[in-house]
Parts: C-alpha cells; structure tokens; sequence
C-alpha cells in the first residue's frame, strides 16, 4: 500500500489540512505536515476533506435503484401503499442484488457507514434480512452496515412478527426496528413490551418509527424515553421521523426533548419535503442527539433520492432555514459525526491513528458543501483510492 | 460544422429517440432516424435528452459564485439586509465578473435561457445593468439572458428609482420589474402605475416580486391581473414568489386563480425550504402558467444554490408533494417549456428546423431526472458539443 501525503486541503472550517498516510492508517494530520522520503505527495487543490459519510436512516431492502424505473404509483392507505410495494418488488430484481446496486451508488457519493432498516416480519420472515447480509458481507471491506429489524407492519398486529424480530438479531441485526406503537398497532405499550425486550434479551439496541401526530408522539416518545431510563439503555435507542416534534408547540417540544436527552434517545430526521419535522436546532440545544438518513431511495414510497448524504444534509438544511456557516454546520455533523454516535462506529473521523478514510469535496468549506452539495466526490477507503481526481489503485 | 447523428437516446416519456442534426439544425428527430453516408453517429447509450433548462429566475449580479465564500450574516430587518449586501458585494469580484462565473456554472448544467433580475434604483443607477448587459454580450452565441431592471428597495419610497427603470429599459433590459407595492412602498396603485406606465409606453414585460402575505398578497394579485388586462399584456406579466397563493384558504386561491389565467399572468416558484408558496398543480388546473428558476445562488440573502435547473425541479416536486411521473414531468415542464414560454423564446425545443440544442442526461425518463436530478450532462447547443461524453469540438 503507497503511503501518501494528502496536500494542500483545508478542513470544515476552511482551514489548512494536510493527511499523512502510512500504512493506511492516519499517521499526522494538520496545517502542514512533512513527509519523509519517498511518500507519494497528491496535491488536493485546496479542496475540503470530510471524515466521509454516515446514512442514518436507508431501507437497502425496498429501493429499486438498479432496476427499471418504477414509476410511482397512488395508494389510498398504508395497507394499499404496501400491496403496491409488494407487486412492484415482486417483478424487480432480488433483494441483494439491488441492495448491492444502491450500496454502490451511496459509496461513490462518500458514505462509509449506514444503518439499514430491512423488512422483517411473519409474511416475509427473514428473506429480505438474509438478501441484505449476503450483500452486507460483499461490502464488508468498505461499507459499515448496521442492520435494523424493521416490522413494517406492526408487531402486534402481524402475528408471530415478534418471534422474527428476535430471531433477526439472533442472525445478526444489531437493532430491533418498531412503528407507530398505538396507530399500527392499537397497543403502544404492547409494542414497546416487545421490543425493548427483545433489545434488553439481546443486548440489542432500537430504531423506532414514528409517524404519530402532535400529542400522540409526543406521549410515544415520553414512553420511549422513560423505557429508555429504565432499561439503562442511554445513547442505544433512536426514534426516525418524530413528526409529532415539529407539530406541537414550543414548550411541549421542550418538554420531551428534555425527557429524550436525559434518557440519551436519538433523534432521526431526513427533512421531509412536506411534513412538519423535528426542529433540529431547539433539540441539540436541549442536548438531544440528531442525526440524518436518506429514509426511502427510488422505492415503492416515494421517487426522490440518490444516496448522496451531501445531498441530504443540504436539504436538512434548507428545510430548516439554515443559513449560517454555523447552522450549515450542523446539517454536516447530523450526516456525520451524530450519525457515525449512532452507530457506534469506532476508528470514525480525521485523527491520527485511525484508517485512512475520507472524502474530498470540491468546496472552500464544511458550510459551502452543505449549501452546494458539488457532486465531484474523490473517495478514500481504509488508505485505498477508491474513486476520484487521484489516480487509482 | 459536422453532420451527426445522435442515436439510441430516450424522450421524456421514456420512449426511443433519435435526432439528426445538419448546419447546426435538427433535420429530423424521431424514435428511429436513419442518416446519410459520412453522418457521424454518436450512441447516446439509452440516456435522456431534454430540450435545455431554461431558468425564469436568477440574480446575475448578486451572487458570489466565483468569487471566496461569504458567510451568510444575520439582518434583523430587510434594511439591515441590503445594508449586508452591499458591504459584502464590495468586497466582492466586479458584477460583471461573478456574473460570467455563475452563468458558466449554469451553462455547465444545461441551462440554455435565463431571465435575470438586477438591481436597478436610484442609489447603483445602471451601474450593474451595464456590468450584466456586458457579461451577456459575452455569452450571447450560448446562453439566452432578459434582464428585468429590479428595484430591489422599492419604487415611491426610492425617489428616482422610476426614472431609473425607465432608463434601463430604453438602454436594453426587456422587463420591468417591481417588489411589495404595499409593504415596500405603501402605495400599491403608485407602484403599479410606474410600472405598468413604463411596461406599456416602451414595450416591455413585468416581472413583480411579491413576498406579501395572506389577503394583502391576494388582493395585489388581483390589482396586477386587473391592470394586466386593461393594458392588454396577456402573457406579459409575471408574478414572482406569490407566497400568499399557499397561505389562503383554496377558495381565495381558486378565485384569485382564475383572474390570473384570464389576464395571462404567469406565476414563478423556486420551492422556497420554509415558507409557503404557491399550489402548482391547483394554478395549472385554472390554467395559470407556473414557472420556475432558482432565485438567490450564494448571495447575501441565502447560501443554498448552484445553477441546476434540474435540480430546482426537483425541489419543486420535493416541496409539492409531487411523487408520480406526471407530476414529476409537471416540475420539468416549469424548468424547460413553460420558463421557455414566459421568456418567449423562439426556436426552443425539440423540433425539426429549431437550433440543435438539447442537453443529455443519465436518466431513463423525464420523471426520473426531476427525482434523482443525476449531476452527468452532456450538451449540446447550437449544434456544437459543448461538454459532455461526447467528443468536443
């Protein structure tokens, strides 16, 4: 492996960044950096270097990125929604191949990690999960894959889908997936009895999804957060979507917010286009976690979506009226480092000692990125220049 | 100039398309064209191609795009804010300079037309209609520019400012633009008369920002389909912004709606991320003309935008709400045919004896490339490849 002197880049804040490499580990990183002999020195043209892409929240199981266009289709309720989402699957290609084709395409847009829901449940069982392991394994040596076991449609109501969601982390999810406790299900604490047991048997951890509006998710999120407590589970339970937090009014947002930071419960938004959503700024300052995911990628759900987290984190951004270098900032530490907290992921960021990854972005800044998501991306991978201006390997 | 054919593309609907260009002009375009000997065809490998972006809303002269990155500053009021403004454009590049940036940074998208908004009152006179007529005489073999003189502080509150627009008109901007006659001026009927005074003694178009809300914006779109029709300028008014079309009830929408359509005002969205804005598909339907540009591209007033017409088109859709393929072709027809229309661009599209210009995209339908907005372009424009996949001339 050719031990390189990454020159010339600045950092999130616009300042001087150079990265020696050996051994495809960081072995300094600063403004200036020596190089001894020998090391190969790539001039990156004062671009930005980023720690690389974490995708918080992606269905790797339901997109149809590498297949035909699907085009999108009406559905009247959530039960027609998932008809429609199961006769469109049916005729695409399988799960792990598709989950391949859209792995790919995130990689080539700079995520490193990403925490994907699969579908599991007593109709579908463990296939989808199965498909997207075979595919997790192919990836291995590139993208961090954390699996949640997600019951689409209930867990009370879908008979037997509690015994799959505990036999999914048996094979090798590492999260117990729930939603909408008391619309799906009409039994909140049935729900939440099931899963956060499941998660306290495995020493699982929980990505919860809810839609429910105004007073009904804020009372699931008081529960989740005093489960949460209970259960000493801080920093391992994550609810996606949350709209109920961006409907309310400020001093009930208040409230649980005060009740999730407390109990260490995450906080997942993609910025909706049309819903309400989580008012991002007012939950970190009450300490609260929050973090971003792509959500649905050309799938059955809706069209939009690319897999390109730069993206995203620009239209967190613009759906919550971030203008400042500071606020841009935040819309970047929610595709990073919150999301890199979330999951776990050791050995993540720009410091000495940890695997050479990272993404170089044509941008005078973390705050530019953000507001221009450029799409020129040059990618390094545990030391290996896996795409991009530099020459490869 | 060589002869070419360009085979093995897509139309919008996803159907097979073929286009023969001779002299620079489509000859024939089809989905199977058969070319003469000596013809050069070239495989567009089943990609889309579109007519060429055309960007109904732009401010040439405001935007930092080639120049260092400028922090977006916090103003408490509009008049902090243009005081932001102009304090940061002076430490800019010259308008002439950045505008020739920005504009070859949308040509780079694909973008073929655009109208531009420049501040025209009495304080910068013509000082940056002359910087922007400059930069588009520069460009004029690529790229299609109307310039509206735009009185960014208001007309009556700005004495002079009339005199100003009129002058700009006379030395080559083809519309004349105004801003919140009440809120700006508080005097609506005394704005209107300027403009439409001026719009109709030389001529020229009208192109009015209107942020106003609720009932006082709909009450100012009435006054302006009310003038629109007594001076007989169906198709020669546009409205941008019109907020308050998203913030009334749907009966005031409807009703204001109709009166637009029956005076031919168009109405022009960007898809602000956090305000309310106007109901595309509902204006359609009562046959208002909508349109679409991106506003402010890294200004003082915001930091988001890169030029993509493309990808504003999927902002739109993003922010309507617009998930099936004939609403996705709806936001492409707002950022191509319908901007084209209110720019009244002759010889645009894809039609035999109009100018060989289309831009090729990496999606397999037109409904696609709003969800997904790919960044790969190639163009062509005027029958020469300008950039792309294909060999350059």
């Amino acid at each position: 492996m050719t031990d390189r002197l990454f020159a010339n880049a600045v950092d999130v804040n616009g300042q001087p960044l150079e990265l020696l490499v050996i051994d495809g580990r960081f072995a300094e990183i600063g403004p200036k950096v020596r190089a001894a002999e020998g090391v190969e020195v790539v001039d990156l043209r004062g671009r930005l270097v980023l720690p690389g892409f974490v995708d918080g929240h992606i269905h790797l199981d339901k997109s149809f990125v590498g297949d035909r266009w699907h085009p999108h289709q009406f559905a009247a309720s959530l039960r027609e929604r998932l008809a429609v989402e199961k006769r469109e699957l049916a005729s695409a290609l399988p799960a792990a191949e598709r989950a391949d084709a859209l792995i790919r395409q995130a990689a080539s847009f700079g995520t490193f990690a990403m925490r994907s829901h699969v579908d599991v449940d007593a109709t579908v069982g463990l296939d989808n999960l199965h498909a997207v392991m075979e595919t997790r394994e192919k990836w291995r040596d590139f993208m961090d894959i954390e699996l949640v076991a997600f019951p689409q449609a209930g867990v009370m109501s879908c008979p037997g889908t509690a015994e799959q969601l505990d036999a999914a982390i048996a094979e090798g999810a590492e999260v117990v997936g729930g939603i909408d406790p008391t619309s799906m299900d009409a039994d909140a604490e049935g729900q939440l009895d099931a899963i956060f047991g499941i998660a306290d048997k495995r020493s699982a951890k929980i990505d919860i999804h809810l839609h429910e509006p105004g007073q009904q998710g804020i009372e699931q999120l008081h529960r989740i957060a005093a489960r949460t407590r209970a259960l000493g589970m801080h920093g391992r339970v994550a609810v996606s979507h949350a709209y109920a937090l961006g409907e309310v009014a400020p001093d009930a947002m208040d409230t649980v917010a005060a009740a999730l930071a407390e109990a260490g419960v995450s906080i997942m938004t993609n910025a909706p286009g049309t819903h309400a959503f989580p008012p991002v700024l007012r939950l970190r300052e009450a300490g609260v976690r929050v973090f971003t995911g792509n959500d649905n990628i050309q799938d059955a759900w809706w069209p939009y979506g690319n897999g390109d987290m730069l993206q995203r984190a620009m239209l967190v951004g613009y759906r919550s009226g971030f203008y400042t270098d500071e606020a841009l900032r935040v819309a970047l530490d929610m595709a990073t480092d919150s999301a890199a907290a979330v999951l776990g992921i050791s050995d993540y960021g720009l410091k000495a000692g940890n695997a050479a990854d990272f993404v170089v972005v044509n941008a005078p800044n973390g705050a530019a990125a953000v507001a221009t998501a450029p799409g020129e991306r040059s990618i390094v991978r545990r030391g290996v220049l896996w795409k991009g201006l530099l020459p490869k390997e």
